[in-house]
């Protein structure tokens, strides 16, 4: 492939995290007035509002703190690779897209790379109007964020999971520092919906491989580039699940969901786990139709996930070292539409496809 | 094993069943205001307060119509196996338990039996107040009922799609009576939770063993003896997600979710949708601490797949001819909580853990 054709393709992952960004922050608003109901359900936590009066401000600031913080990534990355590999390497970071002009992805270059690289991914899927708050000098507020404070705990955790049971099983010839090297990094790949590799995590033991799966559906935080389903949701879920249970012991108790000190309105809440419901229901519609390849359930389970959640690898025969050529038309099909779905958040999909859309007269 | 304890095992199947069906369709509006709640949400269709003025009396006649269906399997069972067998193995299909007294289950009995034991398991996985109105002259009225009917086309497809997938994988010798018979009672067995087996579905091809799975999370009919998330919540749920697409192309369109020609509350609506992303929660997390024990992925998956649906055998290393016995402590008891919170609907589970439940001064 070409310089040109490489670049090409990072830069549409680039160009495809942050169109989506803006869409998602900046100009869904404007179309109506239900738009807004969906876009407050989906990024929780400070949202566009708060951060300046108009969108069109508002989008340009998203646009800068997008660029800036690439840019450092491309400046840090210099130390490490050839000019050209960090521009690129950058852009599929930034995007949270994973192309990379090698074939052993992130495993070509050296620990220092992968450790920055590491880094950004996690940069890349905090909500972005934290960095507003980080930059209008409200610091504090910003890590104050509850979404935040929940996917810092996870990865944490995630991390400390993953890098004990490598230890145990005595991968990376049990050196520690390899271990959470590559644990960090790989945690971070799925987290942030990126896709790039160092290490084939389909030969990890199998708890370090269902936290993986599970990671590939939480995505990182609402307001990123990243995928998934998001932590604000993950979390309203659970705490709309606790307070049925609340509801139950004292029945005419009347307490609200709260999420950063801040009640958020039954609607919200419904909205946001009927999401959850529908993409769940597109997962296993997606898996039974996969299934049909007649591959193993690992393989079929993990290829729906890698794509809905927008991540790129799987387990099994589409794992880290593997690839989706060995499916049929009908799955390829099936994935690029769980694809399309993942990265356009569900709705605006569906919509595409509900007839009331396309009727005339409207 | 003694005769006496063979019945016995199947008797606690049969007590089990109705035990929990009278608890859920009878006792529990007793308790208090929000517990009527949970059973509505939990039993849509026409649901108890319909049947008759009085609980008790309800209780009355869903015990009859219980012991009655019992009743007519064991006569259908005595003209093809032993007195005893066909006393058991009443029993066990009655509470969709899945004893047997045989270790090689129901593949022990002749065709004839598999088929009657077939049509009773399906007929456990039915509302019984269906089977009350039926009784009191209104059986168009049941026929009506829009779970019963999605019931059954959903295990026709299923029958249908996996007799097909086993014809062209040559299974059975592609003898076409066999596979409707072996796939019906295998859909039969997953789809009414019951656990019984006639074939090793673990051998099946994946779009069989996947639709398999799929039937366990779903199960049957509410104010069925079966597990599962219950057919209405995922009615109520897919008609909740309509109705969210169809809001955003009409906003301001006032249109309620609507089950057997009558609109469903949004509370009960919202509540199913929580009920179920809190059954899929308590679904991953079980799964992530299985997986501990190094078992392959779609082993742990299905193991507390089967279990949270009190099904019985999974797929893998707990498929119909394997055990749970390799699992270590902690996935027992991981497995052991699961089953108790299928059986019991997970929220009476989850208040027992819950700490204002204790609380003293209440």
């Amino acid at each position: 492939m070409t310089y040109c054709m490489k670049f090409w393709r990072c830069f549409t992952n680039w160009i495809g995290g942050m169109g989506i960004l803006v869409f998602m922050l900046a100009l869904m608003p404007l179309t109506g007035g239900s738009s807004v109901h969906i876009l407050r359900a989906e990024s929780t936590g400070p949202t566009v509002e708060k951060m300046t009066p108009k969108l069109s401000v508002t989008a340009k600031h998203l646009y800068l703190i997008y660029m800036g913080i690439t840019g450092l990534e491309m400046i840090f990355l210099l130390f490490g690779m050839a000019p050209f590999d960090a521009i690129v390497t950058s852009l599929a970071t930034a995007g949270t897209g994973g192309f990379s002009v090698w074939s052993d992805s992130m495993a070509h270059y050296s620990s220092y790379c992968q450790i920055v690289i590491t880094v950004f991914m996690y940069l890349f899927g905090i909500n972005f109007s934290l960095y507003y708050l980080i930059l209008t000098g409200k610091p504090l507020q910003a890590l104050k964020n509850e979404e935040l404070r929940v996917f810092v705990c996870m990865v944490l955790f995630a991390i400390g999971a993953i890098s004990v049971d490598l230890y145990l099983s005595g991968a990376f010839s049990q050196n520690i520092g390899d271990i959470l090297r590559h644990s960090a990094f790989q945690v971070a790949t799925v987290s942030s919906t990126t896709g790039f590799a160092t290490a084939d995590f389909n030969t990890w033991p199998a708890f370090s491989k269902t936290l993986m799966v599970g990671l590939m559906f939480i995505g990182s935080c609402a307001g990123s580039t990243a995928g998934g389903m998001k932590m604000s949701r993950i979390i309203l879920a659970v705490k709309a699940v606790k307070h049925d249970i609340h509801a139950l012991v004292h029945p005419r108790a009347v307490k609200s969901v709260r999420l950063n000190g801040k009640a958020v309105s039954e609607e919200i809440v419904n909205r946001t786990v009927r999401f959850l419901i529908c993409y769940l229901m597109i997962f296993v519609v997606s898996t039974v139709i996969v299934s049909l390849d007649g591959n193993d359930l690992e393989t079929g389970f993990t290829a729906v996930a890698a794509t809905l959640n927008n991540i790129g690898p799987g387990l099994s025969k589409v794992g880290p070292t593997g690839n989706y050529a060995g499916m049929t038309i009908l799955s390829k099909v099936v994935l690029i539409l769980d694809m399309l779905i993942g990265r356009l958040e569900i709705f605006p999909m569906l919509l595409l496809f509900s007839p009331s859309v396309w009727r005339k007269g409207r």
